[in-house]
């Protein structure tokens, strides 16, 4: 892992760390005002660490300030990182089926999802060796956000991983739903209700699966990028009550 | 409405008033240290406040401490009051059913329910009336709990309600999905995802049904009256953003 740059943000209260760790980017963000190894939340995203950065960097301050490290790492295939055409293809497939108001295949799914999940899930347990190694990142670490299936994922094979916030906005191979079961660390999901590029029963399915004994499903309005500012007050509050 | 008895909890900070309504049965919890008139949560139940009465008061305490009055009335055929034969038989039908694992017919859920919506809700609004002309009450208002059918009925006509907290925890017969669709007020409904006595489609397809621009799930496990503290607390922060 090899720190690129560091700036303040501007309210000097966050230091903002991009790294590498090989070929991926991440990023970092730590309290200036941290007295001791904090707490980490892992900031899941659909790729493309560019485009998604405003709304990573509000999530990470909100974070901060109730003394959660953040850090995210770029996807397989995404953002400034080597495209895979076969991925692709299952994305452009994909679109295709919900601008046409089309029920999305599950070999579509399949072949866009599992292939990420299976790519990306070893990316983060690496990303999570190199952050904890540093000294002001302890623990617990907790995994927020989507891609739902990565966080599922992970959720499963990783120990370090005691409570995960999942965002119920992405297509969720059938598979999945096995290793939903197999969830036992609590979780807080996240759906938006009049999501336009999900399918509700589905989420509402996953939400059913998970093995955890504490779930918590919250469901708002306002579309998939409208997730309303209170509900990242809970997820944050959720975090509190797991990781500290 | 006459008091017709008054204790302070046995911390001292909350005063808790017995009274009557004409032969309605009702309490009124106030927080002893309000200096000025406190908005007001009626709180809502499935009948039989001598039988209610600790979860009430642990939500009038936990309310009162977050500065909201809160009060609540027996409702027709329960507790103390005189029973309806029609009633008693709908609900030991409806008792029968679930007992059985079987299907609840519709016809068992309107006789139960849309009668007690039709005589509870005129009720509810005389209680308003005589609270609100109290000094120590001021508004605005909110309804907590269920019947939801009940709570549903009265976001619809009384315009007092600026918020309500629905509780999912009971059978809805299929007219009051129209009247769903005619509230607008801010909802917030908590849904035991794994309530033995309800039935879980029909309380999401209602959540669904809902007019109102801002409207939120929480779904959480623990079984019908295992709703978790913090979802307490999240339903009272959410009384905070629309009742202060």
């Amino acid at each position: 892992m090899q720190f690129i740059s560091e700036q303040r943000l501007d309210d000097d209260s966050v230091v903002e760390r991009a790294f590498t760790l090989g070929e991926i980017p991440g990023i970092l963000w730590t309290s200036v005002s941290a007295s001791e190894p904090a707490p980490l939340i892992l900031l899941g995203h659909p790729g493309g660490l560019p485009m998604m950065y405003p709304r990573l960097v509000a999530r990470a301050r909100h974070a901060a300030a109730e003394g959660f490290a953040t850090a995210t790492i770029e996807l397989p295939g995404s953002g400034d990182r080597p495209r895979s055409p076969a991925a692709e293809q299952a994305r452009a497939d994909l679109r295709r089926a919900v601008t046409a108001g089309e029920p999305v295949d599950d070999e579509i799914v399949d072949r866009l999802v599992l292939p990420l999940v299976d790519k990306a899930v070893p990316e983060w347990r690496a990303a999570l060796d190199a952050l904890l190694a540093l000294p002001e990142i302890g623990g617990p670490v907790g995994y927020s956000g989507g891609v739902i299936s990565i966080g599922v994922r992970l959720a499963v094979v990783e120990p370090r991983i005691s409570a995960a916030v999942l965002f119920a906005g992405s297509f969720v191979p059938r598979a999945m739903f096995e290793e939903a079961r197999q969830v036992t660390i609590p979780l807080h999901v996240l759906l938006q209700w009049d999501d336009e590029g999900n399918d509700r029963h589905m989420a509402l399915d996953l939400f059913d699966a998970f093995g955890s004994e504490e779930k918590t499903l919250h469901a708002n309005m306002g579309g998939h990028t409208g997730v309303p500012r209170f509900a990242g007050d809970e997820a944050n509050r959720f975090f509190a009550r797991h990781l500290r």
